[in-house]
């Protein structure tokens, strides 16, 4: 076979070539923009000379701290194409956190929305790597600021080379993008994606037996930018020639029921928090949401009664899937295999409410307390990855070790399988309660008080007991109708008549609200100290 | 990213991990065979262990000279993944060619269905690098045969080891194939395959937007598994699982279609001699196609009067394809764009009758007279194609310089290409009749005449001319029904009402067959040979 390296050169191309009609939708701060494939094409490819003109070239960082837009959808192609590297920062973090990973990658350009620059304002002292700022403004002008040097993303478009020809000699292994994810202490370690990962990861969301992501799709990527590529879905979109939605700064549920009615987006992707947050709006008005064939779930476990309320009473169906920073993201899609669609309803939702199997491309093992578990729903262990996009390390990251070891990315994640394979979270390997010398999921309790009709969100973790070592306490969020109407005793006796004694959480606790991280997870760390405090204060 | 190589192994361990319980249907001479991918994969490594044990090492080339069944999956697999070279050999070939390819791969072993035994006798002296034989029987016995030495596939697989572990250490650009390609003249030519550009090509085939082949499927290659490796759906069926149909020695197209009917066939593939035979017996016959969702038909280009009967008639949806031994083989498509589903049918079928456009991984370019043609469906050109499973050689074949220039692969297919990227084969080049100075398509006439009601396949080609350089002949086989009562007046006046004056024909044979290579295309040299003997005899 030819010696041919896989970049994402060809992927542009392609889109460029066969799909120049198809419509890109960018909800900005001045409206909904629209623009074809051949636009957008043509101003990467603006974007990349201009880059160059900057002084920036191969192997160099460029970052981008940006909302789901068009301008970011050009930066995701500009930037690799040309053999830079895009470095996706989550605008979500804490400004010590923003800065450590800027001058961390040592970036040296670093692409902004014009409602982000003022966090960019405070920390711009500390970025020394940073030789030019670009202002992604829908505005004529520039606004205010204090960035130097700064330029304004259209201008720079307007002046840059729509005949720009991207090399065709770049190395399948060479760097095309940087993600960071947050660790449980410490500073955000970074995973560093290659061209060869990319080609092969996008190549898999287009699978029949995945998220069959299709060229007749109109796809909204409600899962940031800053955030694992958005599960690399701008990618596949574009290899495509899919119909994109991009719903732009701070789309609240509302937004983005709106953008599905309007656009009649048939593919969704986000966090179970975005789910939950369009079905509270479902309830309470109407949306024609007909046209969603799949609303993506991954990055935290969806709890069943989540997926049946979507798929019953919305007629929404659910796709869950798994995957992490570290894996591109896709690892795992749970699609029923042909012969589990005869089964009941119920069955079925609990088979789809589980991870899934893994996909193609990949391996994978659970380990547990001695060696690989059994494929019996119930043995926990941790799961392992490898693949060819599959981090094999963090960059210039001494905690590699701790996580990539003998050629396995070790997740982290707890979980169990079942005879078919179906793979099922039950935990992170630190938010595991460990009782009296056994394991207790906080995720299985979690999903089912959040089963129970009054409950908005719940969250349990592990405080630490002088007899059994630690002992789950839940933290709960009621619905608005079911505040002070509901006591502890009540959702304690719900979680009695489903597990067995032993798992019951000791106490039960109401919150406004669940603290949740930059990318909409359970903030546990934050609620074990709550804890600690309340029972050993 | 991880340093992970791209191999069959783990496409052969999903399966058997994920996908035990599903089926494998084999049609034997001893009836329907029936196992589970478990007792596949097991046989398979058994058949690895045994090949071992023989001597057969890294990078020795393993013949297989077999239809399409269980065994010869099995050898798909255990060959490949122990880190030797699957060597399909043609069984259609002449002895002479089989007795060359044989010695020009320097096999090691070679599997024989036990009908086909007798081929083989015939050249044994002739094949010093066979060091065993092992003979694929229904039978318990072993057939009486001068092979030696010569093995009984079951009772080797009987001695095999079952847990035999494959290597996890082959290079991804390693041989896992082999496949001859027949040449114009000269001997055969051999095309080598990677584990890299089967990984590729073979999820390449479970995208939504190519065949969409999917665990759902109930997938029979017609294709035989001698050419071009059955276009890879054996390798791509097991990756996700799909049941699968093989249709066994010698199938006829009433064969085939009981084997749709009983085993609900959703996915099946095979050059257009299969669906116009398949065709005729529908006309004649009743059967049950309802469960089919794609009849895949590539090889040469299908007529859009047989895609029009097969839908319209019969409910048979079609998906034409195109590729060539040397591309793995799938290299264009031909599925509707989102926005083309609003045509009328007629504008649909015209556009489904083409090859389609590019499958995502790979380029291509329409070379004419002066360079990249225009996208307007009329300027004619060589087909270029590169990617990462486009062969980059012919082995050890001085030839490879004729068809591999500047990285790129020459197909000798002349197409043109619309405004939407579909590709059109319009001849090979050395099929296209050349008069006047202007090029004439061969096929666009054949396939004109073939849309006749009258006519069941016909062939044009070209004869040399004394004032026009070349001029164009057809060769036509009436229907049964139409025979002694169509003239050739009639199908010429047919082709003056469509094409300009200077295209039609200057003579119109009626035949009793047209002959045919040994993978059903119509072989033109034989008719030219014919032409001439007839014009200038």
């Amino acid at each position: 076979m030819m010696n041919y390296p896989l970049t994402l050169r060809p992927i542009l191309e392609r889109a460029e070539k066969f799909f120049p009609k198809k419509e890109i939708v960018s909800r900005t701060s001045a409206g909904i923009f629209r623009y074809t494939y051949a636009d957008f094409v043509r101003r990467s490819r603006c974007l990349s000379s201009v880059l160059e003109s900057l002084g920036v070239h191969r192997g160099d960082r460029v970052a981008t701290f940006a909302w789901n837009h068009h301008r970011h959808l050009e930066a995701y192609f500009a930037i690799p194409c040309m053999g830079a590297v895009l470095h996706t920062v989550n605008i979500r973090l804490s400004l010590e956190h923003i800065a450590y990973i800027i001058n961390h990658a040592e970036d040296k350009v670093l692409l902004v929305d014009e409602d982000l620059v003022p966090l960019i304002e405070n920390i711009q002292h500390q970025l020394p790597s940073i030789q030019a700022y670009i202002v992604m403004t829908d505005q004529p002008e520039l606004p205010a600021t204090t960035l130097q040097p700064v330029y304004s993303y259209e201008q720079l478009i307007e002046q840059g080379d729509s005949a720009y020809a991207y090399p065709d000699d770049l190395d399948e292994n060479a760097p095309m993008g940087m993600c960071y994810t947050s660790a449980t202490t410490g500073n955000p370690k970074g995973v560093v994606y290659s061209h060869r990962g990319i080609f092969l990861h996008s190549m898999t969301f287009g699978l029949a037996d995945t998220a069959a992501l299709s060229e007749t799709d109109t796809v909204m990527p409600i899962v940031p930018m800053f955030h694992a590529n958005a599960w690399g879905i701008p990618f596949t979109s574009v290899w495509l020639g899919a119909k994109q939605v991009l719903p732009g700064p701070g789309p609240t549920p509302k937004i983005l029921l709106d953008l599905i009615q309007q656009e009649k987006v048939t593919l969704a992707a986000g966090v179970p928090t975005i789910w939950f947050g369009i079905l509270k709006v479902l309830e309470e008005e109407q949306y024609d949401v007909s046209s969603l064939r799949a609303a993506i779930c991954g990055g935290s476990a969806a709890p069943r009664g989540i997926i049946e309320t979507f798929e019953t009473k919305f007629g929404i169906p659910f796709l869950h899937a798994y995957g992490m920073t570290e894996s591109s993201p896709l690892a795992t899609v749970s699609c029923l295999k042909s012969y589990q669609r005869e089964l009941s309803q119920g069955e079925k939702l609990d088979i789809r409410s589980k991870q899934g199997i893994l996909v193609p491309g990949l391996e994978m093992k659970i380990i547990g307390k001695s060696g690989d578990v059994k494929w019996d729903g119930q043995e926990m262990g941790e799961l392992l990855l490898r693949g060819p996009w599959i981090a094999g390390e963090y960059y210039n990251d001494d905690r590699t070790k701790e996580t990539f070891i003998d050629g396995w990315l070790h997740t982290g994640d707890v979980a169990v399988i079942d005879e078919e394979g179906f793979v099922k979270l039950v935990d992170r390997t630190k938010d595991l309660v460990k009782s009296g010398g056994e394991w207790i999921s906080t995720v299985d309790l979690e999903n089912a008080l959040m089963a129970h009709p009054a409950v908005f969100e719940a969250s349990v973790v592990g405080v630490p007991h002088p007899k059994w070592d630690e002992r789950p306490i839940a933290f709960v969020v009621l619905k608005e109708g079911a505040k002070g109407k509901v006591e502890k005793e009540e959702l304690l006796a719900f979680l009695q008549a489903q597990f067995t004694k032993w798992w019951v959480p000791d106490d039960l606790v109401f919150l406004a609200e669940i603290p949740k991280t930059s990318v909409g997870k359970f903030m546990k760390r934050m609620l074990r100290e709550q804890a600690k405090e309340h029972y050993f204060s």
